[in-house]
């Protein structure tokens, strides 16, 4: 009964096909409530029996897309770095598309790196994905403790060590099952092992979806510093399963949300006044309309989809501004990025504005222990700081910063580093940030109008002085 | 006395000018014991007071060399890899060369990674000459105990934690101070720290200058198999002072004198055959002509250079076939494995020729432990059962497997595995062999004429087990 209500949903939304449109213009007005669909981004999906998870509002196709005629995918991004290319498949219930992940499988051998809490649930959907009509490919997997502290050389060796046991030789392919540290020690293990090996992305959280399983930095901490040992290293291809955000906690939600907000300040303002009308829409996490958890009972199951239907428009008209707002936020998140990355791969310059915040937050993230604040919180924490340092230096106005403030006190992240930050704390680990050229520090701080930046090391010693003090002990 | 002396032998130099030949073609006959110089080989180099260990004999100068006006640069190879493309300098003397070294250092912090063995010997040296007239720079340096066994995640790890304790940022530059090891540790460190600074090799043995500084593989060994975990990352520069060879022992120099020996048979019959004739001239290490060790009891300094200039000619004449022989040995080594490096840098084929011997090689050295056999040891025995190998095929003539014996017997080396290396053994660690691919073990065998061979996993089984049985006990 399920299926068949499915696969109604499912050819209801083959005719509204009303959701993701294709990337907003920089310079186009403030963005409605709900973008308007391209005329390229409507195509329609067919209903199939087998299918599970269906969205009923995710059905747009960017034009670049190339999918399985009964693919789930809603939208692909294309990251443009000449041979070194690849797809970030964006859409509801991909990991059911055995096709999707296969075709960017090399070799017979599959090494999937997750963690204690991910693989629960959805390791054994990995698999059957990766194995399923496809009996020549075997797969291994590792499963590391969860969280930031374990994002360092001896946990990495223990990948290492599954590799090597298992015999894994140049032609295997490395998947990585999870969050930010997942992705990027599976990324640093899949560059160096054998001196590179293919690896794929499967981001399960937010904070990865929308921003570290996009543009190859991979990498491990120093127990003095974030992510200063690792390799820029690019993927086959990115595979976002936005369903896996129904089992995410709502702290890691909004650790996620800082990485969103931050697109929005450096380079597309838009986006986040967009963001300010769907902030609710977000943390209420409409990636597509999610009948399941929100109509149904899990045991009480409706048959009369028609009512389903009903409860779902009036939902998207008076209660959730943006039905796919999270789907929306992960696609223009990922577009940012990609525009980003393939203009600076490495990051000699444009790339650095991505860590808005990040040098404040990384220093908070070391210094209060790796994983006692998730990397969002530190980051948004973080990028309250720069904001305060750009008003100081007169770069922005008031109102900008109240705005920053306002949206990330919102999504309920916090907005000054903790108490045991002193100045001095904050000096030391800043020191040995990686954007430290010749001994002087360059920060990412916000410059003019919403949605410009700089990434200098051309400022007033003061303004940062001042507002070290003024966030955290002497 | 002693720097008159050198002068005037450096004047003399400036006339006799017949060293280095350039590149011999492909197709050329058989070389003759002195190369002949090209017409662009030469190029007078001129006396300086200043100069220490000046060679008499390497003066030619190739067409793509920029060194100083004053250099003693006898050789520029280039490694052809686009914007990753540099240069490799030969020549005697050249860490009393600073410019040479510093017009490739970037930004003002140095860190030189170098052994136990090494530092005594030139860590000062080097530290003169990336700081002198250089007041900006400063030098760090971290001493690695020495030997293959060191060359692990561990001992790596102290490479980052010095980079990190001394704050070194994005713009410092990474110099490599010694042999194969330390370069392959040096290389993957800073391919790693901060996702990749730059890096220069400074190869002080002569398995590292013809083989392991260029081409940009860096690594460390796995408990369960070496060079595992690593990664493509070009250097800078690699600068080959072949003084160093002077403090070289015996077995080292023999060690890489196996790598010499591989790029004739892969690929360079002359090359080969001009090293059959000129044996006993490379093992008595005549980089040119070293007048202090041949000529002088280091107390005993005669000012009388014109006697020097005579014996040095007899010398030449009579007794040392190829005065520069090993010079030369190192030059052509350095141009067969750019050239193949330029053709293929990710080694997914033609790269792979140049591990001749290494399958086997890697074995003995994993299953007896490493750093028990010399690299170029392990890679001579491991040649020696290529060649059998390759005539159990019948790919290759009983004379050619001959030759290989006989070479490699007469550098000192040994043609066959230890007593503890059994055929389970080699299989076992032949197994997780990085030219493993779907789990079938390509090799590089001979194949055809002398200088020819292939890579390929389409061999008959049973001319492996049989060259493994008649080289190991069961």
């Amino acid at each position: 009964m399920a299926a068949s209500t499915s696969s109604l949903l499912a050819a209801a939304a083959s005719s509204s096909c009303t959701a993701i449109s294709p990337r907003l213009p920089r310079g186009a007005p403030a963005a409605a409530s709900v973008p308007s669909p391209s005329r390229h981004s409507c195509a329609s999906l067919r209903a199939s029996p087998a299918r599970r998870h269906q969205s009923l509002f995710v059905a747009s196709v960017a034009p670049t897309m190339q999918p399985p005629a009964e693919s789930r995918v809603s939208t692909v991004v294309d990251v443009d770095l000449g041979d070194r290319s690849y797809p970030i498949y964006i859409g509801a219930g991909l990991l059911d598309e055995p096709d999707l992940l296969q075709r960017h499988v090399h070799g017979k051998r599959v090494l999937v790196v997750t963690n204690t809490t991910v693989a629960p649930l959805y390791l054994e959907k990995v698999t059957w994905a990766l194995t399923h009509n496809n009996p020549n490919v075997s797969v291994e997997s590792v499963i590391l403790p969860d969280g930031e502290k374990y994002k360092d050389m001896d946990t990495l060796m223990k990948v290492f060590d599954k590799a090597i046991e298992s015999r894994l030789d140049r032609r295997c392919t490395f998947v990585a099952l999870g969050g930010g540290v997942i992705g990027d020690m599976c990324g640093y293990a899949a560059a160096s092992f054998l001196r590179g090996v293919n690896f794929i992305q499967i981001p399960t959280t937010l904070m990865a979806q929308v921003d570290s399983s996009v543009g190859g930095k991979t990498g491990i901490n120093h127990r003095l510093g974030k992510n200063l040992i690792g390799a820029f290293y690019q993927p086959q291809c990115v595979l976002i399963d936005t369903d896996t955000l129904n089992t995410l906690p709502d702290r890691e939600l909004a650790s996620g949300i800082a990485e969103v907000v931050k697109y929005g300040l450096i380079r597309d303002a838009p986006f986040f006044e967009w963001q300010e009308k769907n902030m609710p829409a977000l943390l209420a996490r409409y990636s597509s309309f999610n009948w399941k958890k929100n109509i149904c009972l899990p045991k009480f199951k409706l048959n009369i989809f028609f009512f389903i239907f009903a409860v779902n428009l009036w939902f998207e008209m008076h209660i959730c501004r943006e039905p796919s707002a999270l789907a929306y936020a992960i696609k223009r998140s990922c577009e940012n990025k990609a525009e980003v990355v393939a203009q600076d791969e490495k990051e000699s310059g444009l790339r650095a504005t991505l860590n808005l915040g990040h040098t404040f937050g990384h220093a908070i993230e070391t210094g209060t222990g790796y994983g006692a604040w998730l990397h969002g919180e530190a980051v948004a924490a973080g990028t309250v700081m720069a904001a305060d340092m750009s008003h100081r230096l007169g770069w922005i106005d008031e109102s900008i910063k109240k705005r920053v403030i306002d949206i990330l006190e919102y999504a309920k992240l916090p907005i000054t580093p903790p108490d045991t930050m002193t100045v001095e704390k904050f000096k030391s680990i800043m020191a040995v940030d990686k954007k430290v050229a010749d001994g002087l520090l360059r920060l990412i701080l916000l410059k003019g109008p919403l949605g410009s930046c700089v990434f200098t090391g051309e400022y007033d010693r003061k303004a940062l002085d001042e507002t070290l003090h003024a966030f955290s002990k002497n």
